[in-house]
């Protein structure tokens, strides 16, 4: 290869974040971390992506002390350039480029230990020279739970372009269709209005693709995610959601297909139904919208999770609701959750969260209703908790059960 | 809740496969983990599905002792039933577990320890009194690597489907779109024939949607995924594949869309066009022909991978083509990887690799070039090892650079 040919390219900066809002960034995450570690070094592509705006495969490391510049150790892409880049083959090369940069060894080292593989845990702490590494994870999910103005308007502006998907379903029905063909049909409309199509989630267990919608018996099924909903699915190697089941007039079609538009990832539910529905199944999901604008009033910083938690149980209870509160013939255990650059972030509204909100926390409320033999109902919004006054809604739509245009 | 209520409900087998095939299925994985433990816990998702047919949330556990049945511990979904079966509430509720149903207490065990969390396997180890886990994945992974008769089935069903829905594309062609909207339009004829969607993935770096579409100078942006081609992607939150470039009148369009039809995935790619392109890129195009025949000629039971990629790697240095090989601004260090359940599984081939074909490996090989300036050419089939005779070829199609109905 001669370099003539290669003249025309120009390397991409590693960090495409302004500047200060990589500080205020990194702020957070040495105050979540605290005294833990001397520095903390970053492999997960939802904590690269947040230190840098950008994926790349390698290390992010932040040293506790804030004198220092972060690091970023690259393996690929091999074109990523600007201060603080260094290009590695393998991870043992890290430390060994950390003293030649003139940082100080780590003595303690916080890894992302609920995200990464013991292999390469130990591969690190091998590396290093560590023989108890201190968990990062923790930190990191607090300290991404609080988002910044920044990514604050990456959320809205992911919720608005959902909501505009969403306005356009009722159109998108025939008669005969099945969940599963209006699903594609969403599923299209949303990839033609920007929806980057894959979806971040937390954790080793959890598998999504871009989100389902339930109908009839379907609604039912238990799955073995930690979704408030379950459902079938196509396939028992993805068992989840839609399963091919035919829309019948009056019965409820749940969507909740998400919303990734910008690296951020806004939340929504909402129904729909060939013709009127049910009186119980209009019920359920004002129950749903009572719940969601209860919730609301309530979040705002210094309340406990728990404790919305407790108030949309109690909500429940009092429509006769209860039972068939977050799923029938299996419960999820939460009413909501943190949204961000994952789908399942900090705070967990549970009722054994020790969670507590803070202002702009980003939180999904979908306070959800299986009826047997009928179907799913309830809504689901995306909120974000304001410095004072009731959490803002970055979801807005209709919220009842809207009718298919025929 | 009362009973009435539930009496329609009917629970599900834990294992969808049939006896006689999970019987293979355990024996096999017994063999590659040989003595190295007392028994396997498996939690990882492709994993349980390979045991049981299914994914559930808890873990599968072999025993290396033939002669007693393999375990199911189970979280979620709450129906399954079947001889073996335990519900748990947590990882902890294991050895007591195993015990009671007069099992003896591992006192070696293997775990996925290539992919699960350094914190569930710490756990696990806490909860077993074991200081020092015996690595399970590579166990797995060779396990996997062998597909039986009833895998080779599931992957010629996703073959013919993913070929059916390619031979589409040329009429799915309208001068002006973009990379993007081409993609959209195959994943949705993809999505209405069959195609689960999600496409699994080994490893804690790589993600994968359902695939990518190349056109133009973006087929030469270096990617952080270790893919064979890069591409920038929509968003620097998803760096790889279509950008929004306009397909250009005598440019290659190279799909790359995953085949997920039966649990089992295909690969396959080929390049389309808007009016014949050059000579160089046709040239590539044959180039890649010439390296999938020989390489599916020479692929038998007991021939080395990397002596497939030497081979590869000199047919394109004969054709002049080094230099574009696997890449240009970046290389990709391999032309070739096993496919299954995952898209990324045994055997490897590359210049480095110690894996030696085995019959039953089902192998996709992707020679693919990029010509800078104008795009990415080659091809990718899917081929099973046959017990002699040159490899089974399962994407059946067309491999010219087939151009666009007008």
């Amino acid at each position: 290869m001669n370099n003539e040919k290669h003249s025309h390219i120009i390397s991409r900066a590693v960090c495409l974040l302004p500047e200060e809002e990589q500080r205020i960034r990194l702020d957070r995450i040495r105050q979540t971390l605290g005294d833990k570690a001397d520095g903390i070094l970053l492999r997960d592509n939802a904590n690269i992506y947040y230190t840098t705006g950008r994926v790349f495969s390698g290390y992010v490391y932040i040293p506790a002390d804030a004198t220092r510049d972060a690091l970023y150790f690259v393996k690929r892409p091999n074109d990523l350039e600007g201060s603080g880049v260094v290009m590695i083959r393998k991870p043992e090369d890290i430390p060994g480029a950390l003293v030649e940069r003139g940082y100080p060894r780590p003595a303690t080292l916080a890894l992302e230990l609920g995200s990464m593989s013991y292999q390469t845990a130990t591969r690190l702490m091998a590396a290093f020279g560590i023989s108890a590494p201190v968990d990062g994870s923790a930190a990191m999910r607090a300290a991404r739970a609080v988002k910044t103005a920044y990514e604050q308007s990456k959320l809205r502006e992911s919720g608005i372009q959902q909501a505009r998907v969403y306005a356009e379903i009722p159109g998108m029905y025939s008669r005969g269709m099945t969940d599963l063909e209006l699903q594609i049909a969403i599923e299209t409309t949303s990839r033609l209005a920007g929806c980057l199509g894959q979806f971040r989630v937390a954790g080793d267990e959890m598998e999504l693709f871009m989100g389902n919608v339930l109908t009839g018996e379907n609604a039912d099924t238990p799955s073995p995610y930690d979704f408030a909903m379950g459902g079938a699915g196509q396939d028992p190697s993805i068992p989840v959601g839609a399963n091919g089941t035919v829309i019948r007039p009056g019965e409820p079609v749940m969507v909740d297909v998400n919303g990734n538009y910008t690296g951020y990832m806004t939340d929504m539910t909402r129904c729909f139904s060939d013709g009127p529905v049910s009186d119980l199944c209009r019920k359920a999901n004002d129950c749903s919208r009572a719940i969601c604008a209860a919730l609301a009033e309530m979040g705002r910083p210094g309340v406990e999770a728990k404790a919305l938690y407790e108030k949309a149980f109690e909500i429940a209870k009092e429509w006769g609701l209860a039972d068939n509160f977050m799923g029938h013939r299996s419960h999820a255990g939460f009413v909501g959750h943190g949204v961000g650059i994952e789908v399942n972030e900090l705070p967990v509204i549970a009722p054994r969260s020790r969670d507590v909100l803070q202002a702009g926390n980003v939180i999904a409320l979908e306070p959800k209703f299986v009826l047997p033999g009928i179907g799913a109902a309830g809504i689901e919004n995306t909120y974000i908790v304001r410095p004072d006054g009731p959490m803002e809604r970055i979801t807005v739509l209709d919220e009842n059960i809207v009718e298919f245009e025929l």
